[in-house]
Formats: structure tokens, sequence, C-alpha cells
């Protein structure tokens, strides 16, 4: 199971390559971690990086199976450290997502159905040309990776009693629910659209769910990674709550009234939990909501 | 002159009623200070705060001349301390703005052809009902909360070397310079179309000027005020530099792209002048860059 020492050393690897976001405290004990001014819109680059400066990486260079944050941030990485990449997205993926990945500079392959079949596209890839796969959100460097988002975290909050977090894979909840080992409360939103992490402690392992809702694109995982679970089974993940999108989108319009941050839907799933009631602080508990990507047309925000 | 003591005693005086706002080292030796978290979308809190918590308000409250950011700061205030405020905006201000500043639970008056009659509405106003005049920028208790920011951006960043902010009418400008007193390089920035600070260095005094163009809203001051000249003349602020229309909604357009930010046009004055080469920092120069109001339709933005 990934711990600590793997988090420092990622993020002693990983160093400059990625932004130390801020946080602010919105109002008396309620913190934001403004993981959205990371590179590429979302939290992703820290795991891409780590996996990537983790690796041998041959002259194949990187494959990805997203059209969507861990796809760009892969785009990103290559870019960054002078490795060919290749992505695969499903055949219907808009022209938009297709257009900011190449504008990174990444190969896009449309191919299949959905992305259980870009991701069998980009292994096959991986396995002929020997390009180093990178997973969306189970591989131990990912996680790892985005665990020093946790770590960052525990220094600028270090009050904290509870962090909120959106669940799509949970790689990014796996990192930081690592990185805390129950020191803190780590609580994980999911939208009743995607809820992995609801399912699998229900099912008591992961089980494919059913995606769709507003946050599907970026938290439409079909299943809760083996990474994450373990954090779970390990009681390093407290609780999940579930919003509905109708709480999301009033959730995201309240942040961008009230603060001026315009985040995608699935981030807004996290402050949703609060301003629905879906997760209820103490008097005097601090809180800390991880604002973790923007990569959403900020148009019905006007 | 307003000095660091009157600002320390604002901060004090302002204390939680205003968020401390968060810096993100965006690339090497280029820091934002996100100031467009803060409440109302603008700095504007800071020295309304200062000015309101100062003085004895009377019964009748408060009054400002404003369909901007000033005015809806003060009617934040208003709320937040539970005084009356009465806002006085030309009769031909969009509803939209009119009815931001209803929200906050200001009574609204549109009289007038422009902001100069509004202005005289607002003063009469005060002496008819004794309620409490609030400048837009040219207060000394205004600028000494303004300088609030300066004095949280010194802590935050204290290696800078630069700071680049907007002008308008000098009130954020003159306080920051205020707190720096030329210890940083202080630079103001300014749309070709709005050059408050730029006429005043030409002509050794503030001048009237023309406004217009894609900052006008926030940054369209007739002339600089006094106060801010007394911090020119000081030699507390080093420079102005001009950018042109174009180059604003560029540097709008990047500072979305690249760190999921979504700014005023005149806020991105700023940033504009460091893409389009109007302030060129030296290598190793740590420049800090003021990202102050955010309150735009972000539509353009998608």
């Amino acid at each position: 199971m990934i711990g600590r020492d793997d988090i420092s050393v990622a993020a002693e690897r990983i160093g400059t390559y990625v932004r130390r976001t801020p946080v602010v405290e919105l109002t008396a004990d309620l913190w934001l971690k403004l993981e959205l001014v990371q590179h590429t819109g979302s939290f992703k680059p820290r795991g891409m990086f780590n996996r990537v400066l983790a690796s041998d990486v041959p002259a194949a260079g990187l494959t990805v199976a997203s059209g969507g944050n861990a796809g760009l941030a892969v785009a990103f990485v290559g870019r960054a450290l002078g490795h060919a990449v290749e992505v695969f997205v499903p055949a219907a993926t808009p022209a938009v997502k297709v257009e900011r990945l190449r504008d990174y500079g990444a190969d896009v392959t449309l191919t299949g159905a959905d992305y259980a079949e870009a991701l069998v596209a980009s292994e096959t890839h991986a396995a002929e040309t020997g390009a180093l796969f990178v997973h969306a959100y189970d591989q131990p460097d990912v996680v790892a990776g985005q665990g020093t988002l946790g770590r960052e975290m525990a220094e600028q909050v270090p009050g904290a009693d509870t962090v909120l977090v959106s669940v799509g894979g949970g790689g990014l909840i796996g990192g930081i629910a690592a990185w805390y080992a129950g020191a803190v409360r780590v609580v994980g939103v999911e939208p009743t659209g995607c809820p992995t992490l609801h399912a699998a402690r229900e099912a008591g392992m992961p089980v494919d769910v059913r995606t769709e809702g507003v946050a599907r694109d970026s938290l439409g995982a079909r299943r809760l990674g083996a990474i994450a679970w373990e954090h779970v089974a390990a009681g390093h993940i407290s609780d999940s709550v579930l919003v509905d999108d109708e709480a999301i989108v009033a959730a995201r319009r309240w942040l961008w009234q009230e603060a001026r941050v315009a985040t995608e839907p699935g981030t807004a799933a996290a402050i949703a939990a609060l301003r629905a009631g879906a997760y209820k602080p103490a008097r005097g508990e601090t809180v800390v909501v991880v604002i973790c990507g923007a990569n959403a047309d900020p148009s019905d925000l006007g």
C-alpha cells in the first residue's frame, strides 16, 4: 500500500514541474485548496509526472486512454519532458477535446465505442511499441503523485479536521488518504450518477457502475481503482456522500458568485456536499474542500 | 501622506471582514496575488471596510457613487455591518449591475448622464441626510485599506522585486505603494484608453482624461486621485506602462487557458504588460501581478 514515504519521494521527484497551489479560507473554518490553477486545469499532472519520471521511457513515448483531464495531463507531461504521446479516445469524442490534446503536441487516435475500447487500444499500443502506459488513476506512482496534493494541503492547513474531495476512479482520494492515513477525516463526494466509491463500499469491493449526469466527463470512471480501495479497506477514507446533479449545478454557480472560482461540475460536487447538507460539519470543525479542476466551459456562469 | 502605520491599523481594523487572499507562483519568479477571490469579486472591500469601521456611521448609513466594484463593495460592507446603503449610478447603468447592488440590499438611485453627475447626487445626499460618503478611491481610509493588500503580499512573497498593478483612480496602487514605500518597484499598468496615471505623470499633476475601451468599466476613472499622486511624487511608484485593448483581451484569455483564472479586462491589463512586452523583467527578477478583480461575464472564455 502507498504511504507517506512514497508521496514524499514523489514530491521531490516532480518538484517544480507542478505548481504549489494555494489555499484560501473562504469563511471561518472553511478552506478551499485551489488546485484548479494547476497546469492543464486539474490535479492530474502531479500523478502523471511522477509516473513518467519514475519510469524508463522508451523512444515510443507515452500512451494513455482519456479525452479528459488525464489525457491532457499526459500530453502536458510529454511536451514538458520531450516524450512522444499517443492518446486513445472513443470515436465520438468532441472535436474540441481532441484539439486541446493536439495543442499540447499529442497524437490522438479516435477509436472504439467507449473508454473501455479506447483503453484496450492504448494497452495494445503499449504492448506493440513498448510505449509507457499511463493509467488515469490506478497505478501506484500515479496515486502517490496525486498524494502530493494531500501533503501540500497538510502543510497549508495544519488544523484541518476534514477533507472533502470529489471521487471518480479514486486516484486523488487514494493519494490524499494515503498521506493523512487516518489523521484527518477524508470524505469522498460523488454524484448520484457516478457512485464508484459508494457502490464499492456497499458491495465490499470495487464493482462496475453506470455513469451519467453533469459530472460524468471528469468523474465517470467505470469502477473504483484497486489502489483507492486499499485505503478504504485500511480505514483511511472515513465516509462517502452523494449529491445530485441539481446540487452540483447550484454549488458550481455559488462558488462563482461567492469567490469567482469557475470549476468543472465534478469539482463542484465536493462543495455541493456542504451546500446541500450531504456533509454537515460540527461547530468549529475545520473543513478543506479540494477544488480539483476547471476544465469546463464557464459560459453558463455569466 | 499614508504610511505603513495607517495600513497596519487598517489591517487590524478590518480583520476577518475581508479574506486573506492567496498567491501562486505561476512560473519561476512570476507570482499572482489572487485577490479576485475577495468578497464581491474585487479588492474594494478592504478599503470600504476600513473607511466605514473608522467612522461614526449615522442612521442615514452609507452612500457611494458607483455601479461597479466600489458600489458592490460598499453595498457588501453595509450589509455586513448593518448600515443602510444608498448607491447613486448614472441613469443608463445596465439593469444587471443595478440588480447586483440590490441583491446586496442596497438602495439604488439612477440619476444623471454620467458618473460626475451621480457623484454630485451622492455628495448631495450625504450633505442632506448626514450619510457617510464613501469615495471609490480617493479618501485616506479607503487607500489605507487597499494598502492591506500590499502588506499581505509583502508577507507572502518576501522576495518580490516588482509589483505590477492595474490603475484606474489609483486607490489600489496608492495603497500598495504606501506599504512598499520604494522597497520594491511598483509599476502601474493602464489601458491606452484609460491613462490616468500616465497623463498625470506627463502633466506633472492629475488631469482629466477621456476614458474608453474594454477596461473602462473598472479602470475608467476620470483622473488619478490626489492620494495616489502623493505617492507618485514621493517616488513610491516607479513607472507606468500602457497596454492596448487587443493585448488586454489576449492576456485575459491566456490567464484562463494557463491557470483557469477568469478575470475582468481591467485586471488582465496587468498581465498584458508582461505578455505584450510593455514591462520586461530582467533575468531572475521576481514579479508579482495583482489579480485584483473578476466582475466580468466569463462567457467568452469558453
